[in-house]
């Protein structure tokens, strides 16, 4: 008797890159103005070789030209910084990307600093976490994976203001801004991490779940308030025979259970992985019609 | 039957006003180096104006310079921009202080940002906001009042890591700096604020509790856990006839029921209230070894 809605991120982030392929081409039409997005990667992981594949492809899909240079794992950071720089006084670029990790001998912090702040559409700039969290500030970019979280909340009404949340995990590109992104809507949120003693008792208040810890079933059903929307974060690949890959990917909760308790839940795969690459995309359309301040 | 411990906050910040004082000494002995700090006043607030003479006395006790700007109500933006700029670039002057709040004619955050990041003593720059969010990076400045609660906590040997905390309260000078403190030293962190709907379950369930919502008395006994450590940020005023000044101040907690639940608790006045100053003076000292690049 499963009773919980699906919300189904696949379907949202289509209709998100439908929005900003029209408009994406409404400023080609109306100003000549083609949005880029830059993309930098170092090294052949396998894994970081799919992701910017994956976000060069949704680029071309929706109208944004996207450049990449792949740099050879043991390259120079300095190498690195001059390939930002240059993007950065590209005005056909209005967004770059660092795909991490980077290899051990760069300093992460030089590099994602060296991004302009008005290109950062990652949103990882100090400068932009301190306007995140500062009230009666707006950062340029909210950081893409907990900005899709937000939108499947909004795009299916769960109202947020005066309801718990609870935040697990508080990474910096997921859990931290997750979790001061629902305290600016007025959540009161509990940020649940690795050295919380009793994570289901906070759970279990919680109207509002964002799962952030990449532990696979992590979050039981008995977890949950009943009624409590899920929204899980989580890709955590577990063994499976009978995967012609040997494995696949599951959240950080237990779907079969939650989905009982819950009113709402995302699923994993096609829940909120799919928004990270729509909020990319729509990030790039932002910063460039901020940059040709157009409305 | 009162059984808390009071945490006295007037001795703490006497003990490291000392210890700021004779490391100016050592500064200015082995190196002929001294601390200065630069205040801004704009208009003619009592209060305010009073906040400014504490801290210049404050200053003066323990060797550290103190310039001051005293500006009219109704001067410009642009003067307040030009005397945070000459203070920007005067080597003798190692934290700048613009004293809050501004005239409304003036934006606030277009002020506040133009102070160097180097000298802002505060720690009120979105940058520094955005280094204290994030894990792996370190804020230049930890802003003054937090950074005095959990000096108050340290000093009392109360552990931090693996509990439940309760902040209540999330202005960016106060509430907010605190909750990341508190989640950076690996407690587990809930935010109360206005629109929170049962802040009494939520602060019943936490091992220290900082109070910064500024209503007298709106933490009762009855809300917290047994043994359970309280900061009270608050500094309100009550009508109190029997009072030389018709009123006298109180914190944000009901100190006469808290102080028999309560494990250790700050009185108000004489808790957090002298440890700010004491921080914004150990936050000047810190700025000119850093500047001067003295361990
Ligand atoms: N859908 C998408 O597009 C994306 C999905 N992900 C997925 O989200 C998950 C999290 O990613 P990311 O944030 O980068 O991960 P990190 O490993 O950076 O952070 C994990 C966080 O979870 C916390 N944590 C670890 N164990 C527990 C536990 N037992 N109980 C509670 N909290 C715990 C950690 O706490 P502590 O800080 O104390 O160590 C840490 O804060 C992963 O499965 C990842 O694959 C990530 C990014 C994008
Ligand atoms: N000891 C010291 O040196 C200092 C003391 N103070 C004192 O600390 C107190 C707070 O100061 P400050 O942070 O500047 O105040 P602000 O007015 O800026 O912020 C008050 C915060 O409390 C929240 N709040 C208001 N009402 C309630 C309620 N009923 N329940 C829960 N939360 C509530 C507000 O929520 P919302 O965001 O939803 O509006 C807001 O976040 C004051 O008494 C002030 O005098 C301040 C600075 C220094």
């Amino acid at each position: 008797n499963a009773s919980a809605i699906i919300i189904d991120g696949k379907a949202v982030a289509k209709q998100i890159r439908e929005e900003v392929a029209s408009e994406v081409a409404r400023l080609k039409d109306a100003f000549g103005i083609i949005p880029g997005l830059a993309v930098i990667l170092v090294g052949s992981r396998k894994d970081s070789q799919t992701y910017v594949r994956n976000k060069k492809k949704s680029c071309e899909d929706v109208g944004i030209t996207s450049y990449e240079v792949n740099l050879p794992e043991y390259c120079t950071e300095e190498e690195v910084l001059k390939h930002i720089s240059v993007f950065n006084n590209d005005p056909s670029v209005h967004g770059i990307l660092v795909q991490l990790p980077l290899p051990r001998h760069m300093n992460e912090q030089n590099i994602l600093n060296s991004v302009s702040i008005e290109k950062d559409v990652d949103g990882f700039n100090p400068l932009n976490i301190g306007c995140l969290a500062l009230q009666g500030r707006e950062p340029l970019f909210v950081p893409c994976t907990p900005k899709g979280c937000m939108d499947l909340l909004h795009r299916h009404n769960i109202e947020i203001k005066g309801k718990r949340a609870a935040v697990i995990g508080r990474s910096n590109i997921v859990g931290m801004p997750a979790a001061l992104l629902l305290q600016r809507e007025n959540a009161t949120v509990t940020v649940v991490h690795s050295r919380t003693s009793n994570p289901e008792e906070i759970v279990r208040q919680a109207d509002i779940v964002i799962s952030a810890c990449g532990i696979a079933n992590l979050v039981r059903g008995s977890w949950l308030k009943p009624g409590a929307v899920v929204i899980d974060v989580g890709i955590n690949p577990v063994e499976d025979p009978e995967s012609p890959r040997g494995y696949r990917l599951v959240g950080d909760v237990c779907y079969e259970e939650a989905c009982k308790i819950a009113s709402a839940i995302t699923p994993v795969p096609g829940g909120v992985g799919p928004m990270t690459i729509a909020m990319l995309l729509s990030n790039t359309l932002t910063s460039a019609k901020r940059i040709h301040n157009i409305k």
